[in-house]
Protein backbone atom coordinates (compact mmCIF):
# COMPACT_ATOMS: atom_id res chain seq x y z
CA UNK A 1 0.00 0.00 0.00
CA UNK A 2 0.92 3.22 -1.33
CA UNK A 3 -0.36 6.33 1.13
CA UNK A 4 -0.23 9.75 1.21
CA UNK A 5 -1.04 12.81 3.75
CA UNK A 6 -2.78 15.84 1.96
CA UNK A 7 -4.42 18.48 2.85
CA UNK A 8 -8.02 19.28 1.14
CA UNK A 9 -11.61 20.18 1.55
CA UNK A 10 -10.23 21.97 4.64
CA UNK A 11 -8.83 18.99 6.91
CA UNK A 12 -6.14 16.84 6.37
CA UNK A 13 -6.58 13.42 4.71
CA UNK A 14 -4.48 10.07 4.13
CA UNK A 15 -5.12 9.34 0.85
CA UNK A 16 -4.29 6.46 -1.96
CA UNK A 17 -3.85 6.07 -5.33
CA UNK A 18 -6.38 4.73 -7.54
CA UNK A 19 -6.46 5.12 -11.42
CA UNK A 20 -3.98 8.47 -11.31
CA UNK A 21 -6.10 10.03 -8.99
CA UNK A 22 -5.89 10.33 -4.97
CA UNK A 23 -9.03 8.43 -2.90
CA UNK A 24 -9.66 9.91 0.42
CA UNK A 25 -10.64 7.41 3.04
CA UNK A 26 -14.62 8.29 2.75
CA UNK A 27 -14.44 7.61 -0.63
CA UNK A 28 -13.88 10.91 -2.36
CA UNK A 29 -11.41 11.39 -5.02
CA UNK A 30 -9.44 14.07 -5.93
CA UNK A 31 -6.41 15.12 -8.40
CA UNK A 32 -3.46 15.43 -7.08
CA UNK A 33 -2.93 19.33 -8.24
CA UNK A 34 -5.63 19.71 -6.00
CA UNK A 35 -4.00 18.97 -2.52
CA UNK A 36 -1.67 19.99 -0.72
CA UNK A 37 0.83 17.59 -0.16
CA UNK A 38 2.05 16.68 3.22
CA UNK A 39 4.92 14.88 4.70
CA UNK A 40 3.47 11.02 5.06
CA UNK A 41 5.42 10.26 8.33
CA UNK A 42 4.72 12.63 11.52
CA UNK A 43 8.83 11.81 12.53
CA UNK A 44 9.52 11.42 16.13
CA UNK A 45 13.12 11.14 16.08
CA UNK A 46 14.86 11.47 13.11
CA UNK A 47 18.33 10.44 12.27
CA UNK A 48 20.47 11.38 9.06
CA UNK A 49 23.35 9.75 7.78
CA UNK A 50 26.55 11.74 6.80
CA UNK A 51 28.80 9.72 4.36
CA UNK A 52 27.20 6.54 4.01
CA UNK A 53 27.92 5.77 0.25
CA UNK A 54 31.57 5.77 -0.03
CA UNK A 55 31.49 7.20 -3.37
CA UNK A 56 29.70 10.34 -1.97
CA UNK A 57 32.38 10.69 0.78
CA UNK A 58 34.95 10.33 -1.70
CA UNK A 59 33.64 12.85 -3.94
CA UNK A 60 33.85 15.09 -0.71
CA UNK A 61 37.43 13.99 -0.01
CA UNK A 62 36.51 12.00 3.22
CA UNK A 63 37.38 8.41 3.53
CA UNK A 64 34.16 6.34 3.99
CA UNK A 65 33.67 6.04 8.04
CA UNK A 66 34.12 3.53 10.07
CA UNK A 67 31.19 3.75 12.43
CA UNK A 68 28.00 5.49 11.02
CA UNK A 69 27.97 9.07 11.36
CA UNK A 70 24.47 10.26 12.38
CA UNK A 71 23.16 13.08 13.42
CA UNK A 72 19.58 14.34 14.60
CA UNK A 73 16.91 16.93 12.45
CA UNK A 74 13.83 18.57 14.24
CA UNK A 75 10.63 18.75 12.94
CA UNK A 76 10.72 22.18 11.30
CA UNK A 77 13.12 20.97 8.62
CA UNK A 78 10.34 18.99 6.80
CA UNK A 79 8.14 19.77 3.58
CA UNK A 80 5.90 17.67 1.61
CA UNK A 81 5.91 16.76 -2.13
CA UNK A 82 5.58 19.91 -4.88
CA UNK A 83 6.74 22.52 -1.86
CA UNK A 84 9.45 24.48 -1.83
CA UNK A 85 12.76 24.93 -0.31
CA UNK A 86 14.25 28.57 0.47
CA UNK A 87 17.88 29.13 -0.83
CA UNK A 88 19.64 32.04 1.12
CA UNK A 89 20.91 34.42 -0.99
CA UNK A 90 24.16 34.84 0.47
CA UNK A 91 25.57 31.61 0.08
CA UNK A 92 27.95 29.82 -2.15
CA UNK A 93 26.91 26.28 -2.07
CA UNK A 94 23.57 24.42 -1.41
CA UNK A 95 23.21 20.56 -3.01
CA UNK A 96 20.51 17.92 -2.55
CA UNK A 97 20.95 15.00 -1.54
CA UNK A 98 18.52 12.21 -2.75
CA UNK A 99 18.05 9.28 0.41
CA UNK A 100 15.96 6.44 1.29
CA UNK A 101 13.86 7.34 4.28
CA UNK A 102 13.22 3.97 6.63
CA UNK A 103 10.35 4.51 8.93
CA UNK A 104 10.77 2.40 12.36
CA UNK A 105 7.34 0.43 13.19
CA UNK A 106 7.88 -0.27 16.64
CA UNK A 107 9.84 0.48 20.24
CA UNK A 108 13.20 -1.51 20.19
CA UNK A 109 16.42 -1.74 22.09
CA UNK A 110 19.41 -3.92 21.25
CA UNK A 111 17.76 -5.56 17.85
CA UNK A 112 20.10 -7.38 16.23
CA UNK A 113 20.89 -7.31 12.49
CA UNK A 114 19.04 -10.38 11.51
CA UNK A 115 15.97 -8.88 12.99
CA UNK A 116 16.04 -5.89 11.88
CA UNK A 117 13.61 -5.85 9.04
CA UNK A 118 10.96 -6.49 11.62
CA UNK A 119 11.17 -3.32 13.37
CA UNK A 120 10.61 -1.39 9.62
CA UNK A 121 7.06 -0.19 8.63
CA UNK A 122 7.84 1.09 5.26
CA UNK A 123 9.40 4.02 3.43
CA UNK A 124 9.37 6.62 1.36
CA UNK A 125 12.19 9.57 -0.05
CA UNK A 126 13.70 12.32 1.05
CA UNK A 127 15.89 15.08 -0.16
CA UNK A 128 18.40 16.02 2.80
CA UNK A 129 19.04 19.99 0.76
CA UNK A 130 22.40 20.55 2.60
CA UNK A 131 24.37 24.34 2.66
CA UNK A 132 27.97 23.59 2.12
CA UNK A 133 29.11 26.78 3.03
CA UNK A 134 28.39 26.01 6.81
CA UNK A 135 29.41 22.76 6.67
CA UNK A 136 33.21 23.45 8.58
CA UNK A 137 32.57 24.51 12.26
CA UNK A 138 33.86 22.17 15.19
CA UNK A 139 30.13 20.40 15.61
CA UNK A 140 29.16 18.97 12.29
CA UNK A 141 27.03 19.18 10.54
CA UNK A 142 26.26 22.39 11.55
CA UNK A 143 22.71 23.29 12.25
CA UNK A 144 22.76 25.69 9.29
CA UNK A 145 24.09 23.18 6.99
CA UNK A 146 21.16 20.44 7.80
CA UNK A 147 18.52 22.19 10.24
CA UNK A 148 16.73 24.87 8.29
CA UNK A 149 12.98 25.13 7.78
CA UNK A 150 12.06 23.20 5.33
CA UNK A 151 15.15 22.38 4.14
CA UNK A 152 13.99 18.45 4.03
CA UNK A 153 11.31 17.49 1.55
CA UNK A 154 9.59 14.07 2.11
CA UNK A 155 7.71 11.96 0.36
CA UNK A 156 5.15 11.75 -1.37
CA UNK A 157 4.58 8.44 -0.49
CA UNK A 158 4.52 6.40 2.57
CA UNK A 159 5.30 2.80 0.85
CA UNK A 160 4.24 -0.36 2.96
CA UNK A 161 7.51 -2.71 3.43
CA UNK A 162 5.42 -5.27 2.43
CA UNK A 163 5.87 -3.72 -0.84
CA UNK A 164 9.73 -3.13 -1.58
CA UNK A 165 10.98 -7.04 -2.40
CA UNK A 166 14.78 -5.08 -1.56
CA UNK A 167 15.14 -2.06 0.14
CA UNK A 168 18.72 -2.61 -0.58
CA UNK A 169 18.94 -2.87 -4.34
CA UNK A 170 16.88 0.18 -5.54
CA UNK A 171 18.10 2.67 -7.89
CA UNK A 172 18.03 6.34 -7.00
CA UNK A 173 18.23 9.68 -8.92
CA UNK A 174 17.78 13.03 -8.96
CA UNK A 175 17.40 15.69 -11.91
CA UNK A 176 17.42 18.90 -11.88
CA UNK A 177 14.98 20.78 -14.51
CA UNK A 178 14.69 17.59 -16.03
CA UNK A 179 18.30 16.80 -16.50
CA UNK A 180 19.98 13.77 -14.47
CA UNK A 181 22.51 14.50 -12.00
CA UNK A 182 22.82 11.86 -9.56
CA UNK A 183 22.14 8.50 -10.08
CA UNK A 184 22.81 5.44 -7.60
CA UNK A 185 22.04 2.30 -5.72
CA UNK A 186 20.86 1.51 -2.13
CA UNK A 187 23.44 -1.70 -2.49
CA UNK A 188 25.94 1.25 -2.08
CA UNK A 189 25.37 1.96 1.12
CA UNK A 190 28.75 1.53 3.68
CA UNK A 191 26.08 0.87 6.85
CA UNK A 192 23.06 -1.15 5.36
CA UNK A 193 19.34 -0.74 6.81
CA UNK A 194 20.08 -3.38 9.55
CA UNK A 195 23.34 -1.92 10.50
CA UNK A 196 21.80 0.75 10.83
CA UNK A 197 19.02 -0.22 13.21
CA UNK A 198 21.61 -2.56 15.01
CA UNK A 199 24.21 -0.06 15.37
CA UNK A 200 20.93 2.97 16.85
CA UNK A 201 19.73 0.52 19.54
CA UNK A 202 22.32 -0.49 20.64
CA UNK A 203 22.92 2.49 22.77
CA UNK A 204 19.37 4.00 22.77
CA UNK A 205 15.81 2.99 22.17
CA UNK A 206 14.06 3.19 18.83
CA UNK A 207 10.50 4.07 18.65
CA UNK A 208 7.83 3.65 15.98
CA UNK A 209 8.11 6.61 13.73
CA UNK A 210 11.35 7.10 14.16
CA UNK A 211 12.83 8.26 10.69
CA UNK A 212 16.26 6.88 9.59
CA UNK A 213 17.66 9.08 6.51
CA UNK A 214 20.04 6.49 5.30
CA UNK A 215 22.83 9.00 3.18
CA UNK A 216 22.91 9.93 -0.11
CA UNK A 217 25.34 8.64 -3.38
CA UNK A 218 27.63 10.02 -5.28
CA UNK A 219 26.16 13.47 -7.72
CA UNK A 220 25.23 16.33 -5.71
CA UNK A 221 25.47 19.77 -7.30
CA UNK A 222 24.89 23.26 -6.62
CA UNK A 223 21.25 24.39 -6.92
CA UNK A 224 19.77 27.92 -7.29
CA UNK A 225 16.73 29.67 -6.59
CA UNK A 226 13.98 28.38 -9.44
CA UNK A 227 15.77 24.87 -9.98
CA UNK A 228 12.84 22.29 -9.99
CA UNK A 229 14.53 19.10 -8.80
CA UNK A 230 13.20 15.83 -8.57
CA UNK A 231 14.57 12.96 -6.26
CA UNK A 232 13.48 9.48 -7.40
CA UNK A 233 13.54 5.79 -5.75
CA UNK A 234 12.79 3.04 -7.86
CA UNK A 235 9.58 1.74 -6.24
CA UNK A 236 8.34 4.75 -4.04
CA UNK A 237 7.99 7.45 -6.85
CA UNK A 238 9.17 10.69 -7.49
CA UNK A 239 9.24 13.76 -4.84
CA UNK A 240 8.99 17.03 -6.45
CA UNK A 241 10.78 20.46 -5.05
CA UNK A 242 11.31 23.86 -5.87
CA UNK A 243 13.92 26.20 -5.01
CA UNK A 244 13.34 29.90 -4.44
CA UNK A 245 14.83 32.43 -3.45
CA UNK A 246 15.41 34.46 0.17
CA UNK A 247 12.98 37.45 -0.79
CA UNK A 248 10.21 34.33 -0.67
CA UNK A 249 9.53 33.34 3.17
CA UNK B 1 5.29 30.36 39.73
CA UNK B 2 7.31 26.91 40.05
CA UNK B 3 5.50 23.88 38.80
CA UNK B 4 6.34 20.05 38.35
CA UNK B 5 4.99 17.64 36.31
CA UNK B 6 4.49 13.95 38.28
CA UNK B 7 2.38 11.19 38.33
CA UNK B 8 0.65 10.35 41.13
CA UNK B 9 -2.81 8.49 41.74
CA UNK B 10 -2.67 6.59 38.12
CA UNK B 11 -2.34 9.43 36.50
CA UNK B 12 -0.12 12.45 35.74
CA UNK B 13 -0.25 15.74 36.99
CA UNK B 14 0.79 19.35 37.36
CA UNK B 15 1.29 20.02 40.61
CA UNK B 16 2.95 23.20 42.53
CA UNK B 17 4.57 23.53 45.68
CA UNK B 18 2.78 24.49 49.02
CA UNK B 19 4.20 24.25 52.46
CA UNK B 20 6.81 21.53 51.35
CA UNK B 21 4.35 19.83 50.11
CA UNK B 22 2.97 18.77 46.30
CA UNK B 23 -0.59 20.70 45.99
CA UNK B 24 -2.50 19.48 42.51
CA UNK B 25 -4.76 21.47 40.85
CA UNK B 26 -8.01 19.71 42.00
CA UNK B 27 -6.40 20.64 45.65
CA UNK B 28 -5.12 17.20 46.58
CA UNK B 29 -1.71 17.43 48.51
CA UNK B 30 1.00 14.65 48.50
CA UNK B 31 4.46 13.97 49.87
CA UNK B 32 7.63 15.14 47.50
CA UNK B 33 8.32 11.56 48.02
CA UNK B 34 4.81 9.85 46.80
CA UNK B 35 5.49 11.28 43.61
CA UNK B 36 6.97 10.14 40.73
CA UNK B 37 8.50 13.01 38.80
CA UNK B 38 8.76 13.59 35.28
CA UNK B 39 10.68 16.31 32.85
CA UNK B 40 8.56 19.55 33.21
CA UNK B 41 8.56 20.35 29.66
CA UNK B 42 7.82 18.13 27.14
CA UNK B 43 10.72 19.92 24.85
CA UNK B 44 9.46 20.23 21.09
CA UNK B 45 12.82 20.45 19.54
CA UNK B 46 15.99 20.37 22.18
CA UNK B 47 18.95 22.21 21.04
CA UNK B 48 22.07 21.57 23.21
CA UNK B 49 25.19 24.57 23.01
CA UNK B 50 29.03 22.86 23.13
CA UNK B 51 31.52 24.39 25.04
CA UNK B 52 29.35 27.51 25.69
CA UNK B 53 31.68 28.43 29.04
CA UNK B 54 35.23 29.49 28.15
CA UNK B 55 36.46 27.95 31.57
CA UNK B 56 35.09 24.74 30.20
CA UNK B 57 36.48 24.69 26.89
CA UNK B 58 39.49 25.36 28.20
CA UNK B 59 39.27 22.75 30.39
CA UNK B 60 39.19 20.10 27.87
CA UNK B 61 42.03 21.57 25.79
CA UNK B 62 39.68 23.78 23.47
CA UNK B 63 39.10 26.93 22.43
CA UNK B 64 35.94 29.21 23.13
CA UNK B 65 33.89 28.66 19.60
CA UNK B 66 33.49 31.72 17.61
CA UNK B 67 30.32 30.43 16.72
CA UNK B 68 27.28 29.15 18.91
CA UNK B 69 28.05 25.22 18.20
CA UNK B 70 24.74 23.78 18.78
CA UNK B 71 23.78 19.85 18.44
CA UNK B 72 19.97 18.54 18.44
CA UNK B 73 18.50 15.83 21.90
CA UNK B 74 15.75 13.19 20.91
CA UNK B 75 13.25 12.77 22.70
CA UNK B 76 14.56 9.49 24.82
CA UNK B 77 17.10 11.36 26.38
CA UNK B 78 14.73 12.83 28.95
CA UNK B 79 14.03 11.59 32.66
CA UNK B 80 12.32 13.37 35.37
CA UNK B 81 14.16 14.49 38.68
CA UNK B 82 14.74 11.36 40.97
CA UNK B 83 15.20 9.27 38.39
CA UNK B 84 18.10 7.38 37.00
CA UNK B 85 20.54 7.40 34.13
CA UNK B 86 23.03 4.49 33.04
CA UNK B 87 26.51 4.22 32.99
CA UNK B 88 27.41 2.09 30.51
CA UNK B 89 29.92 -0.77 32.31
CA UNK B 90 32.66 -0.62 28.89
CA UNK B 91 33.34 3.04 29.30
CA UNK B 92 36.26 4.64 30.91
CA UNK B 93 34.35 8.54 31.49
CA UNK B 94 31.18 9.91 31.64
CA UNK B 95 30.56 12.94 33.06
CA UNK B 96 27.52 15.69 34.34
CA UNK B 97 27.06 19.32 33.10
CA UNK B 98 24.93 21.34 35.16
CA UNK B 99 23.02 23.56 32.30
CA UNK B 100 20.27 26.49 32.16
CA UNK B 101 17.67 25.21 30.32
CA UNK B 102 15.61 28.04 28.63
CA UNK B 103 11.86 27.28 27.38
CA UNK B 104 10.65 28.98 24.27
CA UNK B 105 7.01 30.89 24.52
CA UNK B 106 6.06 31.16 20.87
CA UNK B 107 7.33 30.79 17.13
CA UNK B 108 9.92 33.46 16.28
CA UNK B 109 12.15 33.62 13.59
CA UNK B 110 14.47 36.44 12.91
CA UNK B 111 14.61 37.37 16.65
CA UNK B 112 16.75 39.99 17.54
CA UNK B 113 18.60 40.19 20.74
CA UNK B 114 17.00 42.88 22.28
CA UNK B 115 13.82 41.70 21.77
CA UNK B 116 14.88 37.98 22.57
CA UNK B 117 13.41 37.39 26.19
CA UNK B 118 9.94 38.01 25.26
CA UNK B 119 10.25 34.64 23.53
CA UNK B 120 11.19 32.72 26.88
CA UNK B 121 8.37 31.45 29.24
CA UNK B 122 10.54 29.96 31.62
CA UNK B 123 13.52 28.25 33.06
CA UNK B 124 14.64 25.06 34.70
CA UNK B 125 17.80 22.89 35.36
CA UNK B 126 18.95 20.42 32.83
CA UNK B 127 21.99 17.48 33.88
CA UNK B 128 23.49 16.81 29.93
CA UNK B 129 25.63 13.62 30.68
CA UNK B 130 28.51 12.95 28.27
CA UNK B 131 30.12 9.92 27.55
CA UNK B 132 33.53 11.06 26.52
CA UNK B 133 35.01 7.79 25.23
CA UNK B 134 33.16 8.17 22.07
CA UNK B 135 33.48 12.17 21.40
CA UNK B 136 36.15 11.71 18.74
CA UNK B 137 34.27 10.95 15.66
CA UNK B 138 33.94 12.82 12.47
CA UNK B 139 30.00 14.43 13.60
CA UNK B 140 30.91 15.83 16.63
CA UNK B 141 29.19 14.69 19.79
CA UNK B 142 28.47 11.69 18.13
CA UNK B 143 25.00 10.67 19.34
CA UNK B 144 26.37 7.77 21.70
CA UNK B 145 27.73 10.67 23.78
CA UNK B 146 24.89 12.51 24.08
CA UNK B 147 21.72 10.71 22.91
CA UNK B 148 21.48 7.20 24.97
CA UNK B 149 18.34 6.94 26.84
CA UNK B 150 17.89 8.90 30.04
CA UNK B 151 20.98 10.52 29.20
CA UNK B 152 19.77 14.04 30.14
CA UNK B 153 17.62 14.61 33.64
CA UNK B 154 15.45 18.29 33.64
CA UNK B 155 13.79 19.73 36.48
CA UNK B 156 12.45 19.33 38.88
CA UNK B 157 10.61 22.47 38.47
CA UNK B 158 9.34 24.73 35.27
CA UNK B 159 10.24 28.11 36.81
CA UNK B 160 8.25 31.35 34.50
CA UNK B 161 10.87 33.99 33.40
CA UNK B 162 8.95 36.72 35.38
CA UNK B 163 10.18 35.36 38.82
CA UNK B 164 14.20 34.99 37.63
CA UNK B 165 14.93 38.65 38.04
CA UNK B 166 18.25 37.99 35.87
CA UNK B 167 18.62 34.72 34.38
CA UNK B 168 22.55 35.64 32.91
CA UNK B 169 24.03 35.87 36.72
CA UNK B 170 22.74 32.69 38.31
CA UNK B 171 24.71 30.26 40.27
CA UNK B 172 25.34 26.73 39.20
CA UNK B 173 26.66 23.89 40.97
CA UNK B 174 26.78 20.25 41.55
CA UNK B 175 27.72 17.69 43.83
CA UNK B 176 28.87 14.15 43.81
CA UNK B 177 27.57 11.92 46.60
CA UNK B 178 27.50 15.72 48.62
CA UNK B 179 30.90 16.98 47.45
CA UNK B 180 30.82 19.83 45.03
CA UNK B 181 32.65 19.41 42.11
CA UNK B 182 31.30 22.01 39.93
CA UNK B 183 30.66 25.92 40.48
CA UNK B 184 30.32 28.28 38.30
CA UNK B 185 27.59 31.34 37.26
CA UNK B 186 26.01 32.17 34.12
CA UNK B 187 27.23 35.23 33.35
CA UNK B 188 30.63 33.57 31.89
CA UNK B 189 28.55 31.97 28.94
CA UNK B 190 30.50 32.49 25.86
CA UNK B 191 26.87 33.22 23.84
CA UNK B 192 24.31 34.43 26.15
CA UNK B 193 20.51 33.80 25.92
CA UNK B 194 19.28 36.34 23.65
CA UNK B 195 22.86 35.70 21.79
CA UNK B 196 21.45 31.90 21.33
CA UNK B 197 17.84 32.76 20.66
CA UNK B 198 18.86 35.37 18.09
CA UNK B 199 21.65 33.11 15.83
CA UNK B 200 19.12 30.33 15.85
CA UNK B 201 16.11 32.06 15.11
CA UNK B 202 18.57 33.88 12.28
CA UNK B 203 17.86 30.79 10.06
CA UNK B 204 15.34 28.68 11.73
CA UNK B 205 11.77 28.86 13.53
CA UNK B 206 11.71 28.88 16.99
CA UNK B 207 8.76 27.18 18.62
CA UNK B 208 6.59 27.05 21.65
CA UNK B 209 8.07 24.63 24.17
CA UNK B 210 11.73 24.39 22.15
CA UNK B 211 14.50 23.78 24.93
CA UNK B 212 17.59 25.57 24.93
CA UNK B 213 20.43 23.73 26.91
CA UNK B 214 23.14 26.20 27.21
CA UNK B 215 26.23 24.03 28.06
CA UNK B 216 28.15 24.36 31.32
CA UNK B 217 31.25 25.58 33.65
CA UNK B 218 34.29 24.00 34.43
CA UNK B 219 34.57 21.25 36.97
CA UNK B 220 33.16 18.00 35.20
CA UNK B 221 34.27 14.67 36.44
CA UNK B 222 33.85 11.27 36.20
CA UNK B 223 31.16 9.63 37.71
CA UNK B 224 30.30 5.87 38.64
CA UNK B 225 27.25 3.64 39.07
CA UNK B 226 26.15 4.40 42.70
CA UNK B 227 26.89 8.13 42.52
CA UNK B 228 24.46 10.41 43.68
CA UNK B 229 24.46 13.76 41.69
CA UNK B 230 22.75 16.67 42.04
CA UNK B 231 22.52 20.15 39.92
CA UNK B 232 21.60 23.27 41.17
CA UNK B 233 20.60 26.43 39.63
CA UNK B 234 20.01 29.82 41.92
CA UNK B 235 16.35 30.31 41.76
CA UNK B 236 15.55 26.92 40.34
CA UNK B 237 16.00 24.37 42.88
CA UNK B 238 18.52 21.61 42.81
CA UNK B 239 17.68 18.37 40.25
CA UNK B 240 18.78 14.97 41.97
CA UNK B 241 19.73 11.65 40.25
CA UNK B 242 21.45 8.59 40.20
CA UNK B 243 23.75 6.73 38.13
CA UNK B 244 22.92 3.16 37.83
CA UNK B 245 25.03 0.53 36.40
CA UNK B 246 24.90 -1.43 33.17
CA UNK B 247 23.01 -4.53 34.46
CA UNK B 248 19.79 -2.06 35.74
CA UNK B 249 18.07 -2.00 32.26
Amino acid sequence: MKRARVACFGAVHEAVEVEGRLQLADGRTVSEKEVVWLPPVEPRTTFALGLNYADHASELDFKAPEEPLVFLKGPNTFVGHLGQTRRPSNISYMHYECELAVVISKRGKKIKRENAYEYVTGYTIANDYAIRDYLENYYRPNLRVKNRDHCTPIGPWFVEAAHIEDPMNLALRTYVNGVLTQEGSTRDMVFDIPDLIEYLSSFMTLNENDVILTGTPKGTVNVVAGDVVVTEIEGLGRLVNTIVGDEIF
